[in-house]
């Protein structure tokens, strides 16, 4: 892929608030894929003291943000759909891998899998986006 | 409803860590129906400068949570299906309501919508959890 | 709405050959809006001799398809979500109605509700479609 | 798998009227996976000339309904989450692929991918099934 997309959506992923909320890091990128992790603590529970859907959908949406603006161009989510297999353990550390399946003028669709390091799943979601077919703004930044 | 039950609710929501992380604020809660809100402030913004899907997810999310809990005994999430509408504007105030429209032994099915203070859809959702008919573990601390 | 869309369109789902796999009948059309009905008869069936899941769906994709048609433009399907919630009773009358709760310049979604004659929600869908903005090709045959 | 599972699968597949209003026939069917096949005749599209939603959504739901049975024990639907990708060309050979990648005791979930015979991606479902757990009725007629 286009070495300054990928290192500037790095850089930019490290500085984005959302993602240090949860301690989310990108670990690989390519051209429709993108790995990325983070670990599952306490502060990400529920009040039933499981892991918080929302706090697992936030690494499973920066995985799909990343992969699906891989391609240097703007893409906006249209639909997302999760479906949750089994709760991780305390102090797991949790991985999201996005692969992008479709990709056509208009749109892109991606598989999302979320695992614990044991490779257990956790979570999978089928992801939509609208293919904008603008530039990153940051690119020149 | 129980008022132990919504009172025990209202409490552990206000205790949550992840309601927390975003400022998210129970605000009303009827058996099979819960509002909650959240103010989109900068540290929720993506990469691009938009809502982060994963913050407007999260307010989907509490709503869903407390929604589905709400009869008293342990509901789990199964499958949640977002679709996305319009971002949000910066410092709008954003309200998420679930609504349960079927609840069988085993199931119950949530209409979730985001909207911002103007009554602007932002984002819906349709979500699905198994009920294990267990009580709220809390519900006597 | 525009009487030639309707008066098309309901000619039109009755010439329609997948319509009439499954005696499928449009009862009423509004912009944004569609009623169909169809009953549920023994060719319906699945091996384990309940509903087939296909026959509910096609109930629900011709509200899905008339619905977001009827504003004379075309639109074409990009994600649909259903859930089932029970199964009907042998020989009954089901309707399926779509509403429209949301329409931008591009895209549109419909809440499609499956109901038999005595109210039961058989099933919920949820579904979303991309406006290419160019008229229905047949109004002026 | 087990033989007279799978045997009684292709027979009930077979005969079921379903199957036979869109001549879908079972081609491999293994634990936890199922192809089948359909040609995609005139008499399937809608009324905009296209295939319609609900043939595709057939060939899938058939794929899913005999992969989700594959362990012979009852498996119903309770969530289909479905991606149109591109449309098919006339007269084009069909295939659904169905593949579990999540089985509990309770629930399972499938993979599925609707091709032509180029292997152009027609369409994508993610599904989720609740297992009963109780025998295929039908196996010792």
């Amino acid at each position: 892929m286009n070495e300054k997309v990928r290192e500037t959506i790095f850089r930019k992923v490290g500085q984005e608030p959302f993602a240090q909320k949860f301690g989310i890091q990108l670990l690989e990128l390519e051209e429709g894929y993108s790995k990325v992790g983070m670990k599952f603590t306490p502060d990400m529970e529920n009040f039933l003291g499981m892991a918080h859907g929302g706090a697992l959908f936030a690494l499973i949406d920066e995985a799909f943000e990343t992969a699906s603006n891989s391609h240097g161009t703007i893409a906006v989510a249209l639909n997302m759909n999760i479906t949750y297999i089994s709760p991780p353990s305390p102090e797991s550390n949790l991985i999201a891998e996005a692969r992008e399946f479709s990709k056509t003028q208009k749109t892109a669709v991606y598989d999302i899998k979320l695992h614990d390091e044991q490779g257990h799943l956790i979570a999978s979601c089928e992801a939509l986006v609208y293919r904008k077919g603008t530039p990153l703004p940051f690119l020149n930044e």
